[in-house]
């Protein structure tokens, strides 16, 4: 059961429900044109299709190993990384002084989601580049940029991220590796890095790690964080790989899924390094890199969704089971239960998908514009379009092995395969847990403005439907409106805990707002046909969830630490 | 971090929240004294931590194999199996006249929820017995009877069920497995059995297989297949294992999870077999076999949630991570979100195996009393039972995988385990979606009068309750008058895909209300304690939910069909 890229579905959406005109309409994206943008996604979708779709199931298979030292990689991962960079995928988004496309990132974000759909555990490998490409764009010297961005652009040199140690996950402010000033400009690191993906492999020429570690001077916390560049292989004065640095992958991680993407232990012993941009300044470098990481993991929870949808789609057409109705197909694809899964596995695609492109959208217009509105409109949809791309891949994951029944339990079905590779992304980059609460904290201390001013445009929406279709633009007006409402309750709350404790299901319940505001969308545009079903479907059965989610969100913290931890566990 | 059985939980439950105390009061079961209970849930306790629960990560790390057609068992699963038959937990709701205890089906299921939460893969082995037991005792003959019933409760021998085939799955009807007459009483049995469970072992003297198959005069479908015993070795005049039967394990599935399972291919070439029951009679004898097994693995999914809660908060008090506020302990426990988490998972389990105890309260009743109302409301919880108890599994499993955060991915941490192990019982025994179809189907052919009943007595005690508890009362009535509505309306649906429809999302529902129903239990016998304090968490943040279901399943089928299959894969 082949993966087929959804590019139809991505070229009604860039025009008729997030709005990518206005992205086309800048100066500065000017050239993305509808043809450009159809070849573009055509091309990527035709890569997935062709080269990365046949690996998936091989990442699986034969997991990258650690060999005397040495990431060996699954079969065939070097031949798609080889595409992947020939393409200039690495680069889609990249400036175009250093070799990249400068393309818009909503185009960036389609086309990781396809990739991810297609073969999650290798799309994690350019995923980790694209976000060092950004980070060293914005924050790197000139020297620094001149050296490593044309090479990890390429796909020549591949980029990783260092953040996290075994006393420092959520808490990265905890974190112990040390950087000492060498006296040339350069700096030894020394320190253990943990869940580093890609932390090496066997088919680029130098791997770059961006490692956050602390200055002699840098004080406890966050604030005492730097950023610094440290490559596998030091260059030299060509700027070619040279002596081999003071750095080693200790162990790979024995994971439940994503097993063709290895997962390092990495060991930095007086490594030298480069620092990126300024002294204890590197939780702001590395937040550029994580808000890009955050859409792209949200992207790869949608492209795996679409992925385990297709392969349920198809296993349900093929499976004949029990009696068939008159002018049924004979397939299980016809028993109600089963349609009433599949029905619900696309209308959620296409909500999280969405929010990931409108995301993508208000990202682009801010870089575009440089306008407030826009940049704040990108910080608030970045957690809702990581949490709600990454539950509907488990989600739809989760439906799609149901559908297979008991075959769904079987590893060579591949149905599991997507169960257990999509779990992680709930997970990194910022648990789901961490991303609620950046959207009832920082994203709220404006005092909920910014999702007022969505809110705003949900209702203004529609109102302008209540004349085509008054019962689906009623059910979303409401529910923005009892969505308006526990934004302002929770704005309000002062004990964050307040907030804290609702802040999920508050997420959760703007989500399904959001699906049912761009599948209202999707109906305006396609009025009696087959969007206007599928919005319908998820306007009265689905986005109905959003009571009971807000209902959750407005009771705060009261009685939330009512058990002591001796009662909890009784 | 150790497995510990709630056997004061149980203790609690059965006293105040699922009316024990009417099945002790049967003559039946008068010997099911409070003493008597307790040292039996606390022996069986003592099982669970001590021997099985060592043996939880040993399944998944040595799966069990098969080696020249023989299967090997896990290391320590023979010696499991040898603890679990000495302490006569086989045959603990068993006849006593062949060796079994006798004791209520209630506790019963408490002891295999224990099981299931100490070491899944290996409690199948005993469950499988369990239902095999109760088929024969309903159905054997005397002489069967006389010669397996005592040899299965001892554990000597070990029991499995054979209804899969390739082509026939969720509609047993289709299966094509063959019996012809021998002219000696006994049967030849021919075709292939797929997804069998602990299909073999290297552990007891004799394997029983009660197959499925069909007689010569058998008429296609249901009605037309007969229920055969069929042994690994042919019982010799004494009773004892003598010559191999002609069958044989093909081979085993590579399964996501429960790898200390072996799921067998089992092929049956003219193998010897001995009716059991009327001719024809098949499916009559399998449903009870399959009711039980229903419940059994509805005690499966509370099981592993259990266990996965367990787990969970013992790694949330040991792990520190952020700064702590004043008096808190410094763990991630104390944070507002992973509290939740914790929360809604002890809540949780506490709603699910509440329905599970109540719908085995209700089989006891029905058993000692043989009332029909009894046997209605046991008929009625049983789908119930069954997706609550492993929806709270897997989603319990989820969220502690959630609350170890990067820790949870990695198998050695063992959450992913419950999370892989836990998944199949969503499936096997008829999956959710066709339990969710037997309750708007089957279980309302009484014009869903069982179901207004039980609803009845919902309202009964929240209208006993306004005065102590206004608010939670208040919610579990209105929440129980919405079902009350919506179950109306599915019993008046004619066209069953107008129930099919919103099967699933109704079942989910009653389940919130039963949940609401035995927590306001709880709370009203322990005002102002723990109890209480969780009954609010999970009425006033949980219960919620159920009406965006119920908007769900009100809906019918109107649009399910709307797209064509082309509309659904593009």
């Amino acid at each position: 059961m082949p993966y087929r890229a959804p590019v139809s579905d991505y070229e009604f959406m860039l025009r008729h429900v997030v709005g990518f005109d206005d992205v086309a309409g800048t100066d500065r994206f000017a050239e993305a044109s509808e043809d450009m943008v159809s070849a573009i996604l055509s091309e990527a979708g035709r890569l997935c299709e062709e080269v990365m779709a046949p690996l998936q199931r091989n990442g699986d298979l034969h997991p990258a190993r650690l060999e005397n030292g040495v990431v060996r990689t699954s079969p065939g991962f070097a031949e798609g990384w080889k595409a992947i960079a020939d393409g200039g995928w690495i680069g889609i988004s990249a400036p175009q002084d250093f070799g990249g496309m400068g393309l818009p990132v909503t185009l960036l974000t389609a086309v990781n989601e396809m990739m991810s759909g297609a073969c999650l555990s290798l799309e994690l490998a350019p995923l980790m580049s694209m976000g060092q490409i950004e980070a060293l764009e914005h924050h790197a010297s000139d020297e620094l940029k001149q050296l490593y961005l044309p090479k990890l652009i390429s796909g020549e040199w591949a980029g990783t991220m260092n953040l996290t140690e075994p006393q420092a996950g959520s808490d990265v402010g905890a974190l112990s590796t040390k950087a000492e000033p060498n006296g040339d400009g350069t700096y030894a690191i020394s320190g253990q890095k943990i869940y580093i993906s890609w932390g090496d492999n066997d088919f680029t020429g130098n791997v770059c790690h961006l490692v956050l570690a602390r200055l002699p001077d840098g004080v406890p916390g966050t604030k005492g964080i730097s950023l610094f560049v440290v490559p596998k292989y030091l260059p030299d004065d060509a700027g070619n790989p040279g002596k081999a640095n003071s750095l080693k992958v200790v162990s790979l991680e024995h994971k439940m899924g994503l097993h063709g993407s290895p997962t390092c232990v990495m060991q930095y012993d007086g490594a030298t390094g480069w620092l990126v941009g300024e002294p204890h300044g590197g939780m702001k470098a590395m937040f550029t890199m994580m808000n890009n990481a955050r859409l792209g993991v949200g992207g790869q929870g949608v492209g795996v969704a679409e992925g385990a949808y297709q392969h349920a789609l198809a296993y349900a057409q093929e499976r004949k089971q029990g009696r068939p109705a008159e002018g049924s197909s004979g397939s299980i694809a016809d028993h109600a239960d089963v349609r009433r899964m599949l029905m619900t596995m696309k209308a959620d695609v296409f909500a999280a998908r969405s929010i990931l492109l409108a995301c993508a959208v208000a990202i682009d217009m801010q870089n575009a514009t440089g306008q407030a509105d826009w940049a704040a409109r990108a910080a608030l949809l970045t957690p809702i379009a990581k949490v709600c791309g990454t539950e509907t891949g488990m989600e739809v994951a989760d439906t799609g092995m149901q559908v297979h029944g008991g075959m769904g339990f079987i590893e060579e079905t591949g149905a599991a395969q997507y169960y257990r590779d999509v779990r992680v992304t709930a997970i990194y980059e910022g648990t789901n847990g961490i991303q609620a609460m950046d959207l009832v904290g920082r994203k709220m201390m404006d005092g909920g403005e910014a999702a007022a001013a969505l809110i705003e445009e949900i209702q203004s929406q529609a109102e302008q439907a209540r004349a085509k279709l008054p019962d689906l633009a009623e059910a979303v007006w409401q529910a923005s409106e009892t969505l308006r409402e526990t934004t302002e309750w929770l704005a309000g709350q002062k004990d964050m805990n307040d907030r804290f404790a609702g802040a999920v299901p508050y997420l959760h319940a703007f989500g399904r707002v959001l699906g049912g505001h761009y599948h209202l969308a999707a109906a305006l545009a396609d009025p009696g046909g087959a969007r206007e079903c599928l919005a319908r479907y998820y306007i009265r059965r689905l986005l109905p969830e959003h009571t009971g989610l807000l209902a959750q969100a407005q009771i705060g913290a009261e009685g939330l630490f009512g058990l002591s931890l001796e009662e909890l566990a009784v």
